[in-house]
């Protein structure tokens, strides 16, 4: 890392930084941590009056923006609304299915939950509803514990009462200031969970796509195949079958059209109404569910009814709700939270996840209280948002109305649309949710993270939804805790014609100089890693000196140690500094150290580990410190 | 960190390190993270015969040292052996009764445990036996399932399935090689849990060192003064209290003078034993145990029975043993591997982590079958066997023939041994392990680390171990979260008269560069921080243009990153940097790199980011990147 020699009379000083008083070091390591986005930056400097406006602001990001809103952008987001509802209505009764709710509550969770977001959140392109993964995690979930048959009004009350743990959970990590927990989901993870979410989802639509009757309830690939192929000879519907085959064709088609001219994106968001429309048609004229073609039959008319008495706040369910209520609401923070930093950075705009999340979590406890399910940002319609032109949230507050509309006028006409155009829509919906090219690119670039993607992968789609995540949020979790007990240690050599010292893994023309072993630590030193560095860089010297050995050499007489990317060390860090300084005594290697960071220093000054080195064995460059150890050997460069 | 122009002429070309198959990628990472001490190295180039024996050696090590053993180290051994039997004897019997069992539990533990250790441990100077805290903490978590009282054969069964399943924890650790799980406890917060474990087990010693017969169950400090103070009046046991209190004025004298003086250390080992021997003697002479002076009474004679069949292998108790067995397990194990590991620095040998693991769980699982309790390696007899002279394990097989011998012929002159004695021995023993100078060290060094210790300190002192614990456990995994998500980001500026650059905050004296702004990210990028990272990045630029408009200077021009300590790279962080890069672009500022490792370059290629910045943007040191954003800098040293 290091090189270049300060100069080559007198090397330069490493400097021990001026030192901060314990309750500054203890604070600034504390808004480090919690508040590195500085919130209350804007604050500074503020008449009371102002304070307070700006902190409405803070929390109604509406009232900021919505002071230069104009006709302009009214009409951008009149356009994109209107486009977004075409799109999620019929996607909306299909995802309460998945949720194994009836239709009209994924409607009512498109209506509260956008207007809720519309006046607190900050991102302008995201779309609000309930979306395909969450509701297949929320409807797995729940009907572990009650069956949605048998006890639908109690599946329902603990379905609220997830919900609204779901935005308690998100209101309080974004409160508390949290929200990096969300991190630690790695992406490999989640483009596996996804990618089989999409496929047991679309397995899931087999059911209504072949219009079987008696359908398996789990939802691993083994039982719905054999659920399939038995019910091959007498269950499937012909009729149905076709109805949905040519509408998936035409959607299919359709979705590609809008991906290759993005010009015409239009064409593949206006086709699952469309499609919606021409087969409703299709079975009225023929009435064809009199050939056993499933319909829709019935969703109820009317707006959402307040649901807060049904919500458990007492009794076993609590617990289980809470649960429930946590497991999704994390991951629905997750997907909304990386829609937002997507469209962010495409327009250039900053978001606050941690304002993010208490907007979520707001908007989900108001829809548990109105009769809503889990709603969050859906990729799909956020990305249709996005290319119809909207410009801010009121392009939800559009979709939310037309939802509106329909709850109160349309519902009737979903009377005679059959079951198999919904599952072709989903089916069309979800295919995006399977990112080859991503898999491939974590492939090339991270075998270890491939593996967490496919074991997410193989986990949702061969046990469950819930066995996929523990497994994404395992392997995420076991490469933190590689990166954090095994760093990685290099062997520096001296590129010719420099003075500057590199990794010779990666510069194999990179020169040792004799009886000099130049190792550099790459990660801070603390008490998960410190006995492995000891134990490695003894090994290093080990290693090396028996090959000196071998070609009849003299052994190494100094080792240096490259701090530079060494940024703290905790107190078991400099016990294992202080023991490897004692076994180097006593093989007579004298331990250098080049260009410890200010934290570090600090550190080994406070500890006497300086004293106990000496001053004079630690230098700003390595240049520096292999110009003390071989004096005959001059830097030229 | 980095520095020193490669050549004025034209910079030295950041190169791509040799491209590794996925496999070898995969298992090198893999033999580094499971195998980093390359266990297997002496078996390579051997024949058939020979990797036999040396299989044997590496499980059984005795048949190595052992063969090059000899009178002058048996010498050695014998003294060292005596001196710790002394001092175990009479902390045994106190021992087992923190654990809530009979004294004869405590000597069994010190008779079978450290023989099979003496074959299969690599350490040479740990000695085994009983410990308080691992006692204390077995007897708390035992008690909360059955009381020892009412329920003794179901308790004690209890106690030989929880040491069978804490053996079985230990040595399943060191199979698998995850030995270094014990390196996820902070030493600060052992330090703190340690302190707290003293104070408590010293409070429970009140009832023996006063005479106080009803006493509270629970260990906090508060129950504990207030049945303290509550008995004052009627309670406490005047002649009791003398004893006590004579004698533990002995001991810690006879502990300080040892400490002062190295070699009279013998003073402090044998001090517990005459302690015995004289208040045995007194109260024997005096029957002072007539005016209420509490004795041992009965120590069963005879050596340990077997209790395999006592052990829980079916029922409900198997689930709470193999839980307490998990916990008191792995707190053992921490202890035995920090006193091998501190006594092999000392005298510069080498442990096996992994292989000691094997050792002390099979030592625990024999145990188990033969009436004792957890085992694991004292700090304070290790202490007293290491300054005896001891040389190999042969003094844990005296000290075992030594326990046999009082098992068989001694017991009944422990009769009239008062309890005031044994508490004022274990207290005398405990106050060693508050360590008050670690703590201030700790202070000095890291103020979340004291945080920590202070967190575990009064959780174990105010609640109870495990809470103590749990908190040790918490705050030890918060800060290696904190660790990850939160690396630290540093300024650098040039260092007057070199073509260094520095970290701004350390050297004040560094200069910046007009237009060009140089960061360095001081850690590997991964999915848990690349959002932080680039947010941070963004963050820099925006104060710093924030300052120069301020000074009316022009804004910057060039952000250099100087990615020397960047070791590692994800997907994430790969899309971290790319929409780092587009947010620049729309800003027009050039994103500039300098010095990736040889694991970032080889993945920015893959994944076309270099393509993007352009191959002309990434520079082997700062020094040449600094000389390509503003050419007319001319480095002058």
């Amino acid at each position: 890392m290091d090189d270049g020699s300060s100069s080559s009379s007198s090397p330069y000083k490493v400097a021990v930084p001026p030192k901060q008083k314990p309750w500054e070091e203890f604070s600034s390591g504390f808004k480090e941590a919690f508040f590195s986005d500085d919130p209350l930056r804007p604050f500074k400097h503020q008449p009371g009056a102002r304070k307070i406006i700006l902190g409405l602001q803070a929390v109604f990001p509406i009232l900021e923006w919505g002071r230069n809103y104009d006709l302009s952008k009214f009409k951008g987001d009149v356009v994109a609304g209107l486009t977004i509802a075409s799109l999620c209505i019929p996607q909306d009764i299909g995802y309460a299915k998945l949720a194994n709710l009836s239709p009209q509550y994924g409607l009512y969770s498109s209506f509260v939950p956008p207007l809720v977001y519309a006046l607190m959140g900050s991102s302008r392109d995201i779309a609000i509803g309930p979306v395909a993964v969450v509701s297949l995690l929320l409807g797995t979930l729940l009907q572990n514990e009650i069956d949605p048959v048998e006890n639908g009004y109690e599946y329902r009350r603990l379905a609220f009462t997830a919900t609204f743990f779901a935005g308690v959970t998100q209101a309080t990590l974004g409160i508390f200031r949290l929200g990096f927990l969300i991190d630690f989901l790695s992406h490999a993870a989640i483009v596996g969970f996804m990618a089989g979410a999409a496929i047991t989802i679309a397995l899931q639509q087999l059911k209504g796509f072949l219009g079987i009757v008696k359908f398996t309830k789990e939802s691993d690939i083994i039982s719905v195949m054999n659920s399939v192929v038995k019910s091959a000879h007498h269950g499937w519907n012909w009729p149905t079958i076709l109805i949905g085959s040519v509408f998936l064709v035409f959607l299919l088609v359709a979705k590609h059209v809008g991906k290759k001219k993005k010009k015409l994106f239009w064409v593949s968001a206006i086709a699952p109404l469309l499609s919606v429309v021409l087969a409703t048609f299709f079975v009225y004229i023929t009435r064809a569910d009199r050939h056993g073609v499933q319909i829709v039959k019935h969703i109820e008319k009317g707006i959402n009814r307040p649901s807060v008495k049904q919500i458990y706040f007492t009794g076993d369910y609590v617990l289980k709700g809470l649960k429930i209520g946590l497991v999704a609401g994390m991951v629905g923070l997750t997907e909304a939270v990386a829609i937002g930093r997507t469209f962010a950075a495409m327009k250039d705009y900053q978001i606050d996840g941690n304002k993010e999340m208490v907007a979520l979590g707001t908007m989900n406890i108001a829809g548990s209280m109105t009769s809503c399910y889990i709603a969050t940002g859906s990729f799909s319609r956020s990305a249709v948002n996005y290319m119809s032109g909207c410009h801010t949230a009121v392009s939800n507050i559009v979709m939310s109305a037309v939802v509106l509309l329909t709850l109160l006028f349309l519902t009737p006409l979903f009377k005679y649309t059959p079951n198999a155009i919904l599952s072709s829509i989903i089916i069309s919906a979800v295919v995006s949710l399977i990112d080859y090219d991503a898999a491939i690119l974590i492939w090339k670039i991270d075998k270890f993270d491939f593996v967490a993607c496919m074991g997410a992968f193989f986990g949702v789609v061969f046990a469950s939804v819930e066995v996929g995540l523990l497994i994404a949020v395992s392997i995420s979790f076991a490469k933190l805790l590689l990166q954090v007990t095994r760093p990685r240690t290099a062997l520096l050599g001296k590129i010719p014609r420099t003075n500057v010292y590199r990794n010779i893994l990666q510069y194999p023309e990179a020169t040792q100089i004799s009886g000099v072993l130049i190792i550099r630590i790459d990660s801070a030193i603390y008490f998960s890693n410190s006995n492995y560095i000891r134990e490695r860089l003894l090994r290093w010297l080990i290693d090396e000196d028996e090959k000196l050995r071998a070609g009849g050499l003299p052994k190494t007489r100094f080792l240096i140690v490259e701090m530079s990317p060494v940024t703290d060390i905790d107190t078991s860090g400099i016990h294992a500094l202080q023991e490897l300084y004692r076994s180097l005594e006593k093989r007579s290697v004298e331990l250098v150290l080049a260009n410890p960071g200010p934290v570090v220093m600090d550190k080994l000054h406070v500890s006497k580990f300086v004293d106990m080195i000496g001053e004079d064995k630690i230098y700003l460059t390595v240049a520096d410190a292999v110009q003390m150890c071989s004096p005959k050997f001059v830097d030229v460069v």
